[in-house]
């Protein structure tokens, strides 16, 4: 018992992810209510089909939805499901997929080369991408084959409807596949004020994994795919790569609740406000620097290392990053916003 | 609405598998425990460091100690541990990782065969054991490195402690590692009324998958090394195979609460208890015949198909097994006993 | 020098496998005249376009071909380019690829599964393959895709013309693509006095294993695509799985020179026909039976375990086959008929 | 014919690839040697047995010895010996593995990810190397387990034994194993006027992939580990991967021959010296820089991308490098120093 108040009380002062956060009310209520006797296993249940509907309904187009236990299998299983293991991956070189998954898209389709592209902001540079894509053309060199971005970005910025439109002109143009990293999808959503489909198909996304997790969901990452081609024997696929749920309901119950009430929606923008406030009030302390566009729900900024030390020993969590003064701090459907408040006034005394 | 109730309806009479029962109290109760403000994630949390030392606890030794999503997960894992892609893995013909696994095995492991042996009752042969061992000595063929069993086993059958020993001999002996899919090990442990070192590590088990699912968990399994050299990084092959929840600690909280309240045995000898009672109806009924002793929560029985099919007319839902007159009925932690008297009355109605 | 002699010495009187003989004067020759100065590598030469024109010209259709190094390679790509990894590839039991490629299509695929099917003769039995491809149709068991079938098979017999015919319709039944491990596929054409058109495509036969090494060359094989499809992007597919050679023309060459000279013909109908005269003499011995019809390379008899170990004594080296009394005598381009007869004359000594 | 004559045209005024090069006296000797009767077949023969004896002679050690048949299969054998699916590789940007063998490290591996470090002259910069291994020590990112380095390197550059020696230290101080691409290691051997063992065990190289075919063989390459734990079932992997020949002796008899005769080093040392002279000669050209130090048997030159069209013009091939001015001469055994002496004449003019 005592263990568990320090186990708590390390989480206090917390800005470090947003899967820190627990499970909502809606989707807790989905699952309580999914929770009513025996129901058929493996997605052969009313919930299942129930969110693949709402799932449908969302992006206002006939997709095939899947559901899977965490973010680096639905990404890894999009992209295997997209290229031969003798292809490759074009991705911003800080992609999730490249720096958080510990090869498991090289792993699941057997060696697919992940082919890494700068740009600003965290999103890849178009120019880099068709140099990549034609640097070789030879045997010797695994094929391009798909072109994975992520929205929102690592760096909590935005892809626009536009700047997505000619991501998607410039795949179609050398017959790349898209698959979009949609771990924090909702937030995008909710930052853009977009209908889901501008920035997914509308765009040229052939498949997207739609984050559940770090929006509330205990579990469960949606794999949406708007090329229904590229879907053929996902379901295989999921199955050998232990991926598919007996109690499929408690994973997708959670789709419905959520998409029903707006949740998924509430959720995203509630933690993108608590970015914003803590932006706006950082870019009032001259001695910090915002490293990024706060477009999403995560902070990058930039302060003296000593002063990063003095606020971490006021017992607040974050994650440093690239080296020495930059740190994040991220929001989530949990943040209290006088939490936000005390970290601003924290980091105000730590750089005085 | 109105298709829940159905989706709901279309379960009452369910014998069909022990998948389908729901999450009971204890292990919601953690869950809701667990979803207490923010955690720690990727198992760096309390309830996972307690979850692993209750399963030490339960299994009177240092093992170590990790949680996937799923059994086919937990399966694959463990024997990728133990193997490389030119080995092979010996198992019942029976067994799950061969019969429903969608070739997991051979997927995590790249490739590792897998060779079969025949047994009664659902369980090994050693001298079928040894053959297999020494069928090929030599490279064009993949060496056996691992013999895998399963216990309970599918066909609802037990290994006696004293098998068990025989077994962890004949693979010490040909220096085989052990490998134990305890899906429903908790049924065993109630069945056998033994302490869980007795089946496990005591009688030579290297590893072990120790099922939650079936026994009222949400999701999960837990993967125990007793032989601690073989995980070594094993949550390196975890990650990269997308078998690392962000949120471990809804995965491992159940795991505090089934075993401090013993939730785990008493859900694991509910079961048992009814397909024993089951049984016991049954072998009253001169036109059928069980077909294997029920020794865990299931029970097989043969009957004219004809009354087979009579007694799906009934509205019961169940397992045909190999061919024509055979048929699985399964029991769970949330089985009716009333449940089991209406079947055994429909049952007789069915042969009349 | 010595030890080169002995070496030797223990290759007198062999009659163990067909690859125990070295290289014919043809394709040595076409070697020999490949090696003329520098030549472009990776197949992007004369010869390497001239020996797919060759072979295109003997089969009497546009097909794809490619060259690798040896059977094991050529059989687990072409079944890799066929499958994916949760799926299935039904082959006799006896099938080199179950019981002498050490797991290699499992790993050159990822893992799909070798499903067996027995077959008097060494033949797939078709109501087998029909309960096969049937017993099976959800996802959590692989999904039967491809048929890979031997000509001449491991145990020296052959699929008739029909009998081909009636496997392809079996396999466009039901949408299975086929797959042929020609290893001997000379001897089989050699033996039916076909057209090789006849027991390849015109047969249903999508890709075939169409061997080289065992039928008097140094080393390669060639892999013939007659579904042109299915050959998308297998240059990749070699080339990253280290079966591309660099000096290509020395695995090429040889092939216009067997085609061109006929010796490919000739050396498997000498092998053949050595074959015949051992089988037509032992059926003269009433102590020995014949276990299989002879219509390839290889003789497998079966006699007393005293007599073969009497008939080992006396210098002569055989494979014994599934346990005590059964034994194969392999024959190649290079066998001596007067070898033969030494060899009948000491078994006959042998079994006295 | 006339295809043929055209065929070898093509290949006048080469300097594209020393794998343009056929098969030297010594080799082609040995294998015709070899081509004299039947032979146990998969390397249980006398030449395999010999050839490892002469690599062990070679190197004053004793190391296990294994032939696979190109460079891709030997460097990626022996990294996925080195290495699971979770971990990674370090080498230089301009390594093989990652610039030329279309993802094969990754494929053998199942996986594992290939880090790239920068460095002159193509050779790895240690700080680069201490920088990338330390980057990362978490879970989510491939753990650093081997380091790949290539002697002679992709620029005809060497590292020396000082070099070798740091990095063996560097390896060890991080418990790295160390694999050695020597596709060229003849050359440089001859180069440094060392003994082999100077610049692999001694150095710290637990595995040397030791190129046959750039220095006169048909085909082939030894994996040779000196790090004989690390050797544990290689055989297995060999056979699995379809890299095991049946007709073994080809491969194998050439390195009996050309280590014999002194071949291997003859062959290395004509390569260089035509390299050194090109070098020489082309420093006298003002219009021309040498972009590296000649060490092995290429030279990188920049000048005026129409002079390198006009030098194309006269019927010279090479290759061009890193876009524009750059161009590769790579000198082989078969080289010409005639033909040294008329490709100097044609830059002066193509320069001019």
């Amino acid at each position: 018992m005592k263990k568990k108040e320090s186990g708590h009380s390390e989480l206090k002062h917390h800005f470090a992810s947003d899967n820190y956060a627990g499970i909502c009310n809606e989707a807790w209520a989905a699952m309580a209510e999914a929770n009513r006797g025996m129901a058929s296993s493996y997605g052969d249940d009313y919930w299942t089909a129930e969110a693949c509907e709402k799932i449908r309904e969302l992006f206002e187009t006939d997709c095939e939805v899947f559901f899977v236990f965490n973010g680096t299998a639905a990404n890894s299983l999009a992209l295997a499901s997209l290229c031969q293991s003798y292809h490759s991956i074009v991705c911003h070189e800080m992609a999730h997929i490249e720096t958080d998954e510990c090869g498991a898209s090289e792993f699941f389709s057997n060696g697919t080369k992940v082919l890494l592209v700068p740009g600003e902001n965290g999103k890849i540079d178009l120019d880099a991408v068709e140099h990549t894509i034609h640097k070789r053309t030879d045997i010797h060199y695994p094929k391009p084959k798909a072109l994975s971005i992520t929205q929102a970005t690592e760096l909590g910025t935005l892809y626009s409807v536009q700047e997505l439109q000619a991501i998607g002109e410039l795949a179609k143009k050398h017959s790349l596949r898209v698959h979009m990293d949609g771990a924090r999808f909702a937030n995008a959503v909710a930052s853009l004020n977009v209908a889901p489909k501008e920035i997914s198909w509308q765009a040229g996304v052939d498949v997207l994994t739609f984050g559940g997790t770090k929006n509330g969901f205990a579990i469960g990452e949606a794999v949406v795919f708007f090329n229904k081609e590229l879907a053929f024997e996902f379901d295989y696929r999921c199955k050998q790569a232990g991926q598919l749920a007996s109690k499929m309901r408690f994973l997708t119950a959670p789709w419905i609740g959520m998409l029903e009430s707006g949740a998924w929606l509430k959720n995203a923008a509630h933690a993108n406000n608590c970015a914003r406030l803590l932006e706006s009030e950082i870019r009032k302390i001259p001695q910090v620097r915002v490293m990024f566009p706060s477009q999403a729900n995560s902070v990058f900024l930039e302060m003296a290392p000593e002063a990063l030390e003095a606020l971490r020993g006021r017992g607040w969590h974050f994650y440093t990053f690239i080296g020495s003064g930059g740190a994040r701090f991220m929001c989530s459907w949990d943040t209290d916003t006088a939490e936000v408040a005390n970290l601003v006034a924290d980091i105000k005394a730590s750089v005085a």
